[in-house]
């Protein structure tokens, strides 16, 4: 990674379920991993400095900034960003603003990650809604689904604008040229859809995107292609449903492992095989979401992130800053939005 | 089931993947277990007269009826509806219309049996959208989920009428007197959603339902709610999103236990056990989809059902016919327009 400019990161070191303790040794780990790489914490200092190790070489690059308030994971997002001025979700965002760093990243409360972050960094010219994009796993690789749930209704202008950034993310995660998008409806066939939908799929098909038409949320996990588009209340639906199904699973196969002594014995034989399977399925492997729409770059962690998880939240906004996305959709939608058809 | 009243249900014997060979023995299957069943078996009455046998007594009670067209399973509604007749599934709800039958089942295109039965049946008076209820399996019994996708755009009004059908249709088929009804929104909190869910709120707060209010998609599994509604565009891609995420878990499962011979060996053992897990998230064991808001029981059978799964759609027919669904959601549904809070 040493071809890389520098680069500077701030974290919300008091959001999520755990804070500090998670978020500590998790910037630790991620400085190992990125030697360009700088972090500054937020929140409160006593706190940061305590979880510090005083002999660990990274620290160097490291730097806190104090923050005397905290945004609560039910708190309304409206009144984080009018009363929370010095909370360490606004100031990690107050200083991309500042250009003190490049993105930044936060396990805190959603809503009041992407209304103060809407409102400190603005969105880029030509589009006003952001959206929320991860990776969900497929068969090979992965799926990069997008919005997954800052806009409960959109109209065809924003699902294709959703589909630019998503395609762009796509390209600068996983390296992938021209990554094909999808529309996520009802079923394959033209008539299909709502209104929106069907817009959609007519504003995509004059794109110069990679728009392979029409998937159905099956298709979410198969390997037909790269970048899902829904709407917020369909994306959150689906990516919950998801968890839902993985949970039922679980249950069940603990069930049926207990059931009786020789089910028992042939669960403990299994076990690592049913660990590994787990492990390819833990929504921890692909936490880190992108507030795709944005200036700048703002990653956000899930809330009851481990270490391990955040660490990977962490490798997204540097791939993020690496490859400067913001400024790569920047560019693209301002094509797209003059109409031109060249890629 | 002797205590029940004699009935008489017509089958689409050519709809589905399979047709004839799946349908005849589920059908004298059925005719076993329910004594008061009869069955007109609705195709080409040489096909299905050769795959009866000559000797089974349930055989008395099975009348054929000829019909010289079939629909296919990509066939647009609207030319199905105009150019086909006599098909196999327009006879056999034509056969509901002339009361020779009480309800009517079809393995075969859902948009076409939507549409026809609408036209040839009706829906029920102040009700101008049926919508589609099936089963989904939970950690104990199910949760009965609409609309499924008949309609992808819902008024709040649509909504809540939704509410009443699946909270009668849940009580009719598994005996639970005042059913828990959820709303399927993206958070649980009064201010999440969209214009659509946060009035249909409004509207089941007011209703004579057990209304719980708002729930997520991973609730679809859980057991905190026995009817989900939502729109036919969320519900849809949710059906297909679990569909989905249990073909990926499948497939890292014969991955994982392929992966080297001890795995194999381990996989060989845990073989029955896994089967049972299979078994129990197959979505043939919940056959059977309801078309509610018509005058007549319709049931949808999944296009690829085998002879088992195809038994289950049948049973679901014979309870709504049993339990009298569609005059009860009528009786409801009168009460609810004329707003009425009374239970």
């Amino acid at each position: 990674m040493s071809q890389h400019d520098p680069i500077t990161i701030a974290i919300d070191a008091m959001g999520g379920d755990h804070g500090v303790p998670v978020v500590v040794p998790a910037a630790l780990a991620a400085l190992e991993r990125h030697p360009h790489l700088q972090l500054i914490l937020v929140g409160d200092k006593a706190t940061i400095e305590a979880a510090l190790p005083t002999r660990d070489a990274a620290v160097s690059r490291l730097q806190i900034q104090h923050a005397s308030q905290t945004v609560g994971m039910d708190e309304p997002p409206a009144q984080a960003l009018r009363l929370k001025k010095d909370s360490s979700m606004r100031v990690a965002i107050d200083l991309v603003r500042e250009q003190r760093a490049s993105a930044c990243i936060s396990a805190g409360n959603t809503g009041a990650l992407m209304a103060t972050a809407r409102y400190v960094l603005k969105t880029l010219p030509g589009l006003d809604r952001p959206a929320i994009c991860t990776a969900m796993p497929a068969r090979q690789g992965h799926t990069h689904m997008l919005d997954l749930g800052a806009n409960v209704e959109c109209t065809a202008e924003h699902l294709s604008q959703f589909a630019v950034m998503g395609s762009i993310l796509a390209t600068a995660v996983d390296n992938i040229e021209w990554p094909r998008v999808g529309l996520l409806n009802v079923g394959a066939e033209q008539i299909k859809g709502n209104d929106q939908v069907k817009e959609a799929d007519r504003l995509l098909r004059q794109s110069d995107l990679n728009y392979i038409g029409y998937v159905e949320g099956n298709e979410i996990y198969g390997d037909r292609v790269d970048v899902i588009v829904c709407d917020g209340f369909v994306g959150n639906v689906s990516l919950k449903t998801s968890e839902g199904v993985a949970e039922l699973i679980s249950s069940y196969l603990r069930e049926e492992f207990r059931r009786n002594p020789w089910n028992r014995l042939v669960g403990l034989l299994a076990l690592p095989i049913l660990g590994r399977i787990k492990k390819r399925i833990d929504p921890r492997r692909y936490n880190g979401a992108s507030l795709l729409g944005l200036q700048s770059t703002v990653i956000k962690s899930h809330g009851s992130a481990d270490r391990v998880s955040f660490g990977n939240a962490i490798d997204i906004a540097v791939v993020a800053v690496d490859k400067d996305v913001p400024a790569r959709i920047d560019r693209h939608l301002e094509r797209y939005l003059a109409g031109s058809d060249s890629p």
